[in-house]
């Protein structure tokens, strides 16, 4: 097994900045793992380029994303830019024989998703897109519970995805409010990740139908509050959706839905038995399984801990805690193990593609279904 | 104002216990309401019938429910019968110039339901329809949030009711799944809940699309295990509202999810704010109302108390708790006080119509909605 | 055994109206039950009292309650005065031969309650005090849980009782202020509970350290806010118990908690598991047991409902919740089933002597202990 | 200022990998920071260290403390070592002009924590003790509320710290049952932190009456489970306190409450409002404020965001949720300012000092109080 990998990370925003601290942290926090090297960084501003490699602690600066592509000593290229230029880095780094590690979602049209994980069908190189949510051990923990029959077979599916960002009003128009910019609105940016968590859990799905509401159909422009600009995409989205082998679902996701922050949550009711989950609460999951004694039935809340791995890697006591920036160093773990033990990592491009596909089929459904 | 009201109830089951109870303490508990005589009880079953009328204290029983219609004594006719058995009844009570209260859901079928409805148009009763739930402080303390602007315009309403009284597949076929007897499965029994309080809190429903799911499609019969029978109506259903004026719903209901024993829960996301319940903790109301100090902003849990009237008659202290059986007696408040004052009560057979006709647009949906 | 049983009712308070309404529907809740009449009602305000015995449908009302003790027709006699009036009505309607139910707390001081207790001893009538919070089914369910072993030997009671009647420090003086007609402050009117449901739970308190503050010592004049009056009694009391057989705990009230409403909240740690309990969600509990696996542990949250008795005399399904009110009907029941059968109630007169021990020995610490 | 600090860990344990942890992230969370360099680690065994070392990127390592204490390069020995080692190396490092990171406690016994702080008057070097649970946006906030008046004086606080890792009797003897080695058991290991926090909250505890109590006399010897060993420290305990400026308080702590994992938990009763918290939420604060409506009054739930400074530092939306490592990250930011600004860290020796001195109180009664 080789022992050390080089990455390059291309973008340095907001969760460029998660990826950077991942990278810093993941060695300690599994030492048995090969070495992580940040070697490179890019962004198209060099100060702030430069300042980001000094804190983070790259090697190497560039403003042109080229040159970590053809750098022969890159073994790993992260994308965390702006979503629509996903695929021609993706696709160009794949072909130089790159892993990649790829910010979700995978891309902004259907299209370029799927010469995304066409490129990668025809790669030798590894992908990974950053769904780090999945990574959290009490979702882990949901899905073995599931694979082990606690709850029976799984039938039904219900999830939201919500948050306040755009609640206001008054919050003025910006490039999320536009079609060609953003994609869709919160059926890209919320029910994204709604759609990979229903699929890491229930399988496929193979039933769409959806519904889109822009409740607020003009937002003030920012420069002139008198005047207002239309909203091109959705505030709330609701799918109704089957999955392979027949179980059904319902997912539900708005970005105006005051109060809420990170409120992914689901529940899963199976044969035998109930799943709960609240990401607002991500050390947390509740099962109810089929009662022995009727008068001590109901939800058991558990805590993540060291039974949960990896968490006991982080801290060993249970209820301690983790937090969402330790979720983004188990997914550069699970990168990095599976580069090196040449297995697909979960979820590859293949995967995110069937994210993008639920997508696709919620804003152009076709006819009969 | 009449200062008697003499009632007659026909039916003896469990909703029927509830109704008697009520009857019981409705003068107790509300001193300034005209008196309300538990004057005759019907059931076919003589025994039980008689029973009943000695443990509730009614004077007099009866085998024949139109002695009740027919009776010039009888001010309000109340039915909880059967559901196929509400359509003559109450036509026939109205004609008799009675008051009819009848238990949801108004009929089995939507001609049925219009014929009750056209029926208390000609008639001088008042009708009132036993969706008791709405009686609830809580839900007036959301309604009149929502009045008074505290979240703004109302855009989304998302509402659950879910339990688990078919969870197990090897619960027994039964009148329940047979779609002549029971009509729709969960939507006619747990759905309608949720309809009618998505309308009392959110205006009529003027758009409708739904999908049912038979999870368990068959089950043993009761006599004989290993012999199963078809499932002829729906396990779960999943109902996407457009409500008048433009806001939309998300209506999904269960009785197969484990667990889940009464949970008629919501949330309705405002322009300025959101409000959350949940029936399994019924004396709690929760709002987000838009911050004033971004440090400070979160749900906050109400406790009903004596300010959420009529809470007060019953207790005097706040978190002492309202249970299932005074939300009888509320109602039962509510039909005497729109009688006594010629006043509609809420839900009448107008409004409950509006509840079947959502139904039958879920089950026959029409080409282009 | 004996069919009909007449209760007289002293007292036309708060309090003196739930017993009221239970009277009402004690009979129709349980309806094997012998008969209960409400027959007599006592209060000094005529007025009052004739609206009352309307009200509530007693058949006689008197002004004085000595007609009530030596009616010969009247078997129960029903004390809901202010606490300084119970022993001498108590004891003259015990040595009249009458059973007695009466409020908590049993008296004012711990010689009044002695003498009482004495009283009892000495009498045919069973006697039971209004601690009604123990006839909750979830409590009952605690209990149970706990003899039958399931969190071991307990170990350790840490209970609070904690409302805010009295958190404004503006709210004026009262008699609830003054030694002399209220004794004890929150001791007495709110620790009382606390430290009868923890005696029903873990068995007698054998020893007592106890801690009493007065938060606000001095109280606005009610007729003139610019005079202040010193307050006599304690706002929050801290209570370290010893328990029989050597079980630890903590008793902690207050009236000054400022959110807090019926917070009767405790939690036992038993050898094997733990249990969890919170008045203002009276249907519920929660137990955590002794993990068979080690990633599935927790607290399991309990719904009550008719597998947990006698909750299904009320309601046929779980999770519709019982009521305050319900709880009261439960107390009469068990003193009908008590008289009836010629069992003790629970609690007596004896076992609520030994609340007021536990309050006497915080109140007159003995020396060396 | 200065820019760069050189630190040099003794002691590799568990909390030992927390801290290398926090010093691998602490530039890059927080780049205005100083330059930490992570330059030598300490461990008596050179093979353990040694891969200490590699695994978390220190520069050198020694088998031998006097090596850190003693190098002019070092600007800071941080201590995480078992307790009864601290007082030497705290000492001897504060004589070399070093600054001092200690983990809690201070130390096992009164005299030696005298003997630490005052070592620290003395010396020019900053200390800083680590309670990090302090570090929490979430306290911080709760400070902030109560400085800010929100919750007016703040009158009574009432804390739990519990967990159950000694909850199960079969659990073996260990050094922590022996007085020698451990000190006190709960009260040392769990209930300083709770001291802390309510001192951080609260101001200085001047009255202290405490109860101790051993629930488990007896374990078993690890290698022989039918030999029994003597438990030489408390296993729960009681304390009462008085705050400077006469606020109340109740601190409990036990290791034998099956379920608990981290709670430490407390509610802050004040002259106007109420706070809670629950570390097993770490990032939720509750506050109840003297309502303006009566109606609307409730607990509001805050979820801990960008809002509560340093949160934003990590994640940049609420919601995300810090977890324990970055608790630490704070503290050593927290700590590396004091030392840059020459600013007396919080709590330094002196601040601990007073958590010991609670614990003698508690251990050593004196007569009279």
């Amino acid at each position: 097994m080789k022992q050390k990998f080089r990455i390059a990370l291309i973008g340095t925003g907001y969760i460029g900045k998660t990826h950077a601290l991942a990278y810093r942290s993941v060695n300690a926090v599994f030492p048995d793992l090969p070495e992580l090297v940040a070697d490179l960084v890019v962004d198209i501003d060099e100060t702030a380029g430069r300042a980001f490699a000094a804190q983070f602690g790259f090697a190497r600066f560039s403003t042109d994303w080229h040159d970590a592509v053809s750098d022969p000593e890159i073994d790993i290229i992260a994308i965390a830019t702006p979503n629509h230029l996903h695929k021609d880095m993706a696709i160009e780094a794949l072909r130089a024989g790159k892993h990649v590690y790829c910010e979700k979602p995978l891309a902004v049209t259907i299209e370029d998703s799927e010469a995304m994980a066409e490129a990668a069908r025809n790669a030798s190189g590894q992908t990974l897109v950053g769904y780090n949510y999945l990574c959290n051990p009490a979702l882990q923990l949901a899905r073995k519970m599931i694979e082990s029959g606690r709850i029976g077979r799984p039938l039904f599916f219900r999830g939201v995805n919500d948050e306040d960002y755009m609640a206001d009003p008054k919050t003025p128009h910006s490039w999320r409010c536009e079609r060609a910019k953003a994609g869709a609105g919160t059926l890209g940016d919320l029910a994204t990740h709604l759609i990979s968590l229903s699929q890491f859990l229930m399988g496929d799905i193979v039933g769409v139908a959806g519904r889109t509401y822009t409740a607020h159909a003009k937002r003030p422009v920012a420069s002139d509050q008198a005047a207002y600009r239309t909203v091109e995409n959705d505030d709330v989205v609701s799918v109704l959706v089957e999955f392979e082998g027949g179980a059904r679902g319902e997912l539900s996701s708005s970005r105006i839905a005051w109060g809420r922050k990170n409120r992914l949550a689901f529940e899963i009711h199976g044969e035998k038995g109930t799943i709960l989950f609240d990401q607002e609460r991500l050390n947390e999951l509740e099962i109810f399984e089929t009662p022995e004694d009727a008068d001590a039935q109901g939800f058991r809340k558990i805590l993540i801990g060291p039974a949960h791995p990896p968490y006991g890697a982080f801290v060993q006591s249970t209820g301690h805690q983790l937090g969402f920036n330790d979720l983004k160093v188990i997914e550069v773990k699970n990168l990095i193990e599976g580069i090196a033990n040449g297995s697909p990592c979960y979820p590859s491009f293949e995967d995110a593609l069937k994210v993008e596909q639920v997508i696709d089929r919620v804003l152009n459904p076709q006819p009969g279904t």
